[in-house]
């Protein structure tokens, strides 16, 4: 199969998911066009995923096209941004039509989860990699930003951590033949936070997504707002099979870290209070000091 | 260095090209967001540009950069579009933050060079590779599409091709120490043309850019068009020391090639005339039917 097939071959997949009203021009020309939301500023971002570092190249290429369009769309949730369209750009070593057509299957399934297009896309024959150009809206007065925590706001994260760290623990994710089960669905099938990320437009000081893992990303919004964090380790939400170190230092789970004044609304999942913004640059757990950054190394 | 040193090492060569009227969050959120205008639809393509395929690993990171972000934009000029934004996603193997640099000098020379903005990027640990998403605007009526181009058009093309071929024969361009004659310029500073895509909304029935090859690329506008053309051999403009099969067969040139029925506005650059669209499928030269994916072996 040429390039061309191969393309063929992944829009055969992709079927509604590349088209919709607001989809002027969907793939195949020189580039894609969309109508534009009034009054809104076009979120956006751009992601790799490499074949044994952000994921297993022999696990079931559905898990990985489902992944990676998730992880990508994490960074919208946690602007939040609603989703609206993301571009694809795929190297492969081989030429597998049946590889590629069910990667494409498990991004179209990402996207009729999140109510996205996947709108364009670029092939190339190289190391395999996934990367991932993703486009949402949001009027600028409800961007969450990382960098606008206020000292006496709440520290809450979405769903539970360590999930994925516990499933990468366990082993076997490069199984292709992988039955899933709640860790295994931990890793491959996250959940890009959208819904709640619009919920808490006008609620939550700043946000972030956790994906390096609590602390290091916890610096990161503290260092950008120019503040200082205390969490209590006994509040934090461990999924089941994770350790607390799992929870503060490993990413992978793509929940939503926020801080936030005022009383929160239902966000139609867990969500849990673990802290709050202090004065003091740095960050406390419990009542010992902490670097987020050489974390992992204690 | 460590990735968050080398994104500083990077942003600082950024500098104004990462902020803008418009750019409202730039690097350093989880996304950008940018402002935007109204009544017209969002552009959006990405590209791949991978070491030792798309471009000479050991060369000046410089002109790596300044390329990638041109071939990247020229996808813009072919819709019509008028450039705005870029994000980058870039693996690379060591964390030589000079090499980085160098890079990021090239990628803001191009920038500034065509007003666009880099708003966002990610950095990874990987084979070399550079992937560049393109964003800009252009409203519905004005798209430059590739399918649709109508018996009797003329065939027109921007510049001069097989320049880029012609310094791919001669060699060198792997060279770190290249001092740029013209001939290595027109493989490592190719103009996106949208300034001609701008002038041609309205007066280009078809355009898409020469990107693998003037054959090639003509097959890909008559077959979505579902026409055909017929082209001079005589007519078509060759780049000093480039021969007509580097013009027919090689890409990276970045010209645009449009059919128009109509008188064309100065286009401030040579604009050649080399052909007509006819309504038998298939491509002509001078009399000879070719197969433009074929074209190469003969």
């Amino acid at each position: 199969v040429n390039e061309f097939e191969l393309i063929d071959a992944i829009l055969s997949e992709l079927g509604e998911t590349a088209a919709g009203p607001e989809v002027v021009i969907g793939p195949g020309d020189d580039a894609s066009a969309v109508r534009l939301p009034p009054d809104e500023t076009l979120v956006t971002s751009i992601d790799a995923l490499l074949a044994d570092v952000h994921f297993p190249a022999t696990a079931r290429p559905e898990l990985i096209g489902y992944r990676a369009l998730m992880v990508s769309l994490s960074d919208l949730a946690a602007m939040g941004a609603r989703a609206s369209d993301v571009l694809v750009s795929l190297t492969l070593a081989d030429a597998d039509s049946a590889w590629v057509q069910s990667l494409a299957r498990g991004m179209a399934q990402a996207a009729q989860a999140t109510g996205v297009h996947i709108v364009g896309g670029n092939l190339s024959r190289g190391p395999l990699a996934i990367h991932v150009c993703v486009q949402g809206y949001a009027s600028e007065a409800d961007l969450l930003k990382r960098s606008s925590a206020n000292v006496g706001d709440r520290i809450y994260v979405t769903g539970s951590l360590g999930g994925a760290a516990a499933a990468l623990r366990r082993g076997g994710l490069d199984d292709p033949d992988l039955e899933l089960d709640d860790l295994s669905r931990a890793y491959f099938q996250p959940q890009a936070r959208l819904v709640q990320g619009v919920l808490l437009r006008g609620v939550a000081s700043a946000a972030l997504d956790v994906s390096d893992g609590l602390l290091q990303d916890l610096g990161h919004l503290v260092s950008a707002s120019r503040v200082g964090a205390r969490i209590d380790s006994g509040r934090i939400p461990l999924a089941a099979g994770a350790t607390l170190a799992d929870a503060l230092s490993a990413g992978d789970d793509y929940e939503l870290l926020f801080t936030s004044a005022g009383p929160l609304p239902d966000l139609q999942i867990t969500v849990s209070e673990i802290g709050e913004i202090v004065s003091d640059e740095g960050i406390w757990l419990d009542d010992d000091a902490v670097d987020p950054a050489g974390y992992q190394h204690f």
